[in-house]
């Protein structure tokens, strides 16, 4: 049984809790938050302690691994604090919204040869992972275009806004990682427009954009698109298509449940898809805990890195400078 | 170039005349019906000379084929003139509604050797006709069940109603072959349900069911269902599915394009199906005719014969008994 | 918290444990099997205690509930001794595989005003949920027509054949409680084929079939088709469609992702169904524990009752009547 | 009846010749081709006069409109003859692969009042016209994004590349006049990659490209994406989406029946796409022409003009340069 603390009781610090007390391989110790209710009322919830400070829950010598699920700035510090500490961690992204500091924690966390997976939730979704598994497999030869849409149902409120970093960096990054993973090599030039077309205003003073389209190339020349907006009046629009040499992979939306509704204005019309990712990536965040579990108790690499969280992140930095300059920006 | 004459100037006559007229190695030479005004319009429309008198027009040397598209019981009499004189024959169905007239007319026209191909439609789609092929070809294994949902539009009006010969005879029967034809032996056993749901008091005096439900067997014990109901609010529904012992066959309704449309209310939403028959087997009509011209050119066997004409109108009867007597009805 | 023991610890008794500890309103407090290893192993992966003896486990004060998963021939035994206990109950079907016996546990379940819930689990799967509170709404109107094909992934071994009743009582039987929760209304008639396709020579013995087709009909006209097939290539094969007055409903198998694969040989190609009933419905064994443990919590009406289970054992025994007289029975 | 004459008896000459033939409002009088043979042949099959010199043909005064489809180079002179000779014109596109000559011949047409409709087949496909009209009519509300997916099933012949003028004005010319179409304003800014990955060595002497990325962008900041591949195993796909601010278009690919098939491999799989674009758009070929004739005959506008064909090449241009600079281009 591998011993696990969750730092921070938010909604996903919720769900990673629920996650560890359902994996038969580890035990769920503590759970810290400064605010001390919500500590007790998640520890409670999952029979494990709370606790309101989390240097001191990573430094319990009853705790093998930490998982990270505090605010972005609080990342860093306690992941090298774990480090030390010779604990695994599992760390939500983004590593940190300034790119300087990410680079430096990489370094860091490699130097030290720290054991830490960062949380890209998406490729432990069943679907993804199967076209993961299917490219790896050759089903569709060598990958020539990958077309990403991912669109969220509503604008984040205004104080999301403010400090989300923008667009690419909050939203286009879980399409920047997915695009790596499944191109199987790295973009070398990004380029990306933005359009202000669902809310302007808000949006202006923080030189941000709701609408997005970037472009992705490889050094053998291998594409990718991502299109993003903040709207999507339908739901929690997620999908992704890759063209191989021999073949094409594409995947459906989820909706709560199969059923399809024909009368005399409309046939075969399904419901509204799954509001958004907690409840559309539900299996995809226990199968993350469960890979970073399994790779503690393996002693195998972790299946994401900081590395990742990085090249991720850089990308992104290159499609804000993108937009900005109309140019396509090399990585 | 065969020299063709279609016998009807109605809407089905129509039809028959324009496929005859695009297909190349066939000419309409004449097309007749008593309203000459109708027989004019469609004569005109694709160059054809006008006649208002069938047997007249089945008499002219320069006819070599006859498309039958009269009323019912003009049927036989004009089939059996047009093999008498050496004329091939495209009739449409039913050959007449009457079982034992039907079965006389069929042994006439086998002692007789005439050239006559019933015009069941809908083997010459080409979805139905692929499935039929996949079925040949061994790509389901063996069939073990046939599957089929056929649904009208809307309720046909009363004096359509009072001169049917009732739903069995008039809408099942295209089933009945459907399932004749897809589960490759003859059923040696029916049983049928019906019900009034749509209007009870139009069918009640005729006896009549809009919605039923029947059940075939094979001699081998394959089996087949069957449900149609008049009305269906979402159009013309035509489905088929086979299962066998290697695999299964579906299909698709159509629509008049494959727009989908999503919304905060439905997602995927197709439009209603083609509304009746016309248009939604506007394809198997030109390939029925294809296949009649291509016969007589090619001096081949006809694809449906009169046998399946009898064949199809004794499975109806068959219902009839069956639904009225509760009873299974052995063929 | 109510105290739950879950009685056998086979297949569907881990799954029922399961679902009792992932439910925050129970707690599993004895698993009971026979078989002291399997009560062990059950009790000890969800914390419960593991007992031998059935009667002591329903017996124990701290028991308030209990889900009898035990096989078919005590199940009437084990529920009775539940009621005069006051004891809740969730009871796997079938109540018995005889007719007589399993009006006699109902009445006596009525008579002693017992509590007990019958394991009809496919009512708990969230598309056939969504499918009958669409109808309640009136989404479709009324109903006019049910189709149902439920297939199983192969032939069950000859042990479970020789001891099933049957593939009427104990395949059909999960579509005629379903036929009859959809159709909103009793069945009064019931009309079953059956042939031995699949595998003859284990079948014949029994007189038991492979492939059936069944037909039901209520008193106001409303019809059910069902077939079955013992073995689908493809995967655990559950459609359900219905057909109303102003629209109709359908849904989708399930796969194990939604990916799609298209190449050179076909297009947007799905992988092959959830083998079998335990992937299936896990969704849905899940919801029926928790319905279960709401109406002990509510002290609601249980929602399935063994008024369902004699319903739908009766309809199976007409199914079976009919299939040897080739005669529609009337219930 | 309109008199028109088809300049070219190729493979698109022969196609618009049957729809003129089709169209009850049009007699087709002449097909012209410097090959006498080829103009035989289909003059022939249609019931007309076959002609070897196309200024001539044009000169008949029996002649009202033309139809040009013969090689690029071409369209210019035969276009401007026809004008100044007051016949109306259906010309193939492009206008010529000279951006200036194009833009010249455009300045002519318009000054002269030539009464020319440009051939984008695609806008008269019935399922982008549907969507277009649901855009017009306000079903998606305001258009944001618009994703545009076009490969083609093999690379074209070594010949074919030499002349084409590349991928961009040859192939990306029809998606980039959809992408105006479905916008509904002109993209004021081009951004394009290219790659070669399906035939790099004949592709790399004319700097042309297999595999491209263009993103466009509105003014008001709406936007556009296209990716193309001259190689897609599974036939010529053609796939357009469109989110609006208050809900999606999406639309499927034809194929040769809407059969599936589910065996123990996969299910629901569907057949390989139609492969190339005669077959996917003889539909719209013929309702283009249809067009063409209305606007003749009702004295409309054109629905397509050679402006459409100057700022689709415009936009081709943009995306050449983009691509070899790596810069986003400003119309």
């Amino acid at each position: 049984m591998i011993n696990i603390a969750v730092l921070g009781a938010g909604r996903i610090g919720k769900i990673h809790s629920a996650s560890v007390a359902a994996n038969p391989k580890a035990r769920l110790v503590a759970v810290a938050d400064p605010f001390a209710e919500a500590a007790e009322a998640v520890a409670k919830a999952f029979g494990a302690e709370a606790m309101t400070d989390a240097m001191a829950t990573i430094a319990r010598p009853d705790v093998e691994a930490v998982v990270i699920g505090t605010p972005t700035d609080t990342h860093v510090g306690l992941m090298l604090k774990a480090i030390e500490l010779g604990k695994a961690v599992l760390c939500e992204k983004p590593i940190d919204l300034d790119m300087g500091k990410s680079e430096s924690a990489a370094a860091d966390v490699e130097r030290l040869g720290g054991n830490v997976m960062l949380a890209f939730n998406r490729r432990f979704d069943s679907t993804f992972a199967e076209m993961h598994r299917s490219i790896q497999a050759g089903r569709i030869g060598e990958v020539r275009q990958v077309i990403i849409s991912s669109r969220d149902p509503g604008m984040p409120p205004a104080a999301y806004v403010k400090s989300s970093g923008g667009i690419f960096r909050d939203m286009t990054i879980h399409d920047l990682d997915m695009a790596r993973w499944l191109l199987g090599e790295e973009p070398v030039s990004v380029t990306a427009v933005g359009s202000r077309l669902v809310d302007p205003e808000l949006l202006k003073p923080y030189d941000d954009y709701d609408t997005v389209m970037v472009v992705l190339r490889t050094a053998s020349g291998k594409q990718a698109h991502i299109n993003n907006c903040r709207e999507a009046v339908y739901g929690y629009d997620q999908r992704v298509e890759v063209l191989g040499a021999t073949g094409m992979l594409t995947q459906d939306n989820l909706r709560p449940t199969t059923m399809r509704i024909t009368t005399a204005e409309a046939t075969d019309a399904r419901e509204p898809l799954l509001n958004f990712f907690l409840e559309r990536y539900a299996q995809a965040y226990r199968a993350e805990m469960d890979a970073f579990i399994d790779a503690i108790d393996g002693n195998t690499p972790m299946p994401t890195t900081v590395r990742d969280g990085v090249l991720a992140l850089r990308l992104a930095e290159c499609a804000v400078e993108s937009a900005r300059t109309g140019r396509t920006v090399t990585v």
